[in-house]
């Protein structure tokens, strides 16, 4: 299929590397800033522009790789009103094509992306969303050239995956952070937590998040976890964030 | 060195492993309970008592893997004077064996240790304090037998470090259950959230968390976070949690 890409981001980078590397023809690169068109557009050794008036208007399909909030405005331009528009992203609905564009749809892949780090897009969940059966299809078979796990769902499915997404990985990522500034606390290099924090992660090829909760609250051990909180009187927003996880442990294993 | 072990959990089964198979001799194995002494015992080949008299009196060194409460009464237990008497809890400070024992100390692998799964004991960062000199040369030839990462620490540092183990651990894997809720009300297996979890984890190989930070809370990005809260209405607990470690993610990036 022949792509243009709107938005040259992290998830753009990623998708447009991996469909390239399939045999798509990525044949556009749009970003509203030219210094990222220019930087993605290089990388893949492909025309770009910062200019939506001289977006190429015979493409197969346009990949609309963007923040939430750009997405609203560039979902409106009159582009290739023939040719499948699909997004990215996990919060909004297929609708925001709607009136604006006949086919169009979802693809949602279920990963964090960084410029810096490479990935294997195959293993990469990618969740599809259609505007009609032609539109399915088309989708399903780009999807399958990239990964190997393709699912269909709804826009409310989307939504509850996003949550569930920013609970596994950006507030996980937080608690990273605020463990990494408690031991910092104690003198100690952020280094010494890796094999517990990789340990935990992989516990879960094994068992269920239930199976493996492990601690003082998962034992109700109050005089650790009073012990805890006396330390943290002092941070009182860190204090009620661990009273509350800790009482979100009990309740899940009542 | 010979060793008694008074406990027999999930850490007490992999350090005893661990001891044994770098040439410690583990005499004997104590646990309150006759199944879990009989289960590690049978499992190292080891003599095993559930009975605090029958507790062998000539051992170079005692370590009591045990609940920071069965710990409290254990340390008084007259045993072994002139022998090493050490702990392995992060939050029990080791004035726990003053004025019952003269040569205490403290040996905390920071680590999550579950029955059912194995672990390389070399890559898991163990913390020492000592009550002398003696102790600390001894602790230290220990530690270094079973592990290529050993610290000397204080009580209060262990303190600061176990809180740190509960956020990146603990509550990192009570997200994980809360994102496994989550993708189930959406009629999608957990595995899904799989390949985001393992990447969140590797990412900090590579980036601090601080760098590694991604989501609607990093980019304040208040349409996405108003939806998703829309959408916790129905569970409130669950909503507070994201409100603050969104707000948590905004502090700690302004």
């Amino acid at each position: 299929m022949t792509v243009v890409f709107i938005g040259a981001g992290n998830l753009a980078t990623h998708l447009a590397s991996a469909l390239q590397e399939s045999g798509h023809q990525i044949i556009q690169i749009f970003s509203r800033t030219y210094e990222s068109a220019s930087r993605l557009g290089s990388k893949l050794n492909v025309p770009f522009t910062n200019n939506t008036s001289e977006l190429l208007q015979d493409a197969d399909i346009y990949i609309y790789a963007v923040s939430d909030s750009a997405l609203a405005d560039l979902a409106e331009l009159s582009v290739a009103p023939e040719a499948i528009h699909i997004h990215t992203a996990g919060s909004v609905s297929m609708d925001v094509f709607s009136g604006k564009k006949t086919n169009c749809g979802v693809f949602y892949p279920l990963q964090t992306f960084s410029k810096l780090k490479d990935l294997h897009f195959k293993e990469i969940p990618v969740f599809i969303e259609s505007s009609s059966e032609m539109v399915r299809d088309q989708l399903i078979r780009l999807a399958r050239s990239v990964s190997d796990k393709v699912y269909e769902i709804t826009s409310s499915q989307r939504l509850n995956l996003h949550i569930a997404a920013v609970f596994a990985c950006n507030f996980v990522n937080c608690f990273y952070h605020i463990a990494s500034d408690l031991v910092e606390k104690a003198d100690l290099p952020f280094d010494v937590l890796k094999p517990l924090i990789f340990e935990t992660a992989d516990k879960i090829r094994l068992l269920s998040p239930g199976e493996a909760q492990t601690g003082p609250a998962r034992r109700m051990d109050m005089d650790v976890i009073d012990k805890h909180l006396n330390l943290l009187d002092q941070d009182p927003e860190l204090r009620r964030l661990y009273q509350e996880v800790s009482q979100m442990i009990f309740n899940k294993h009542v």
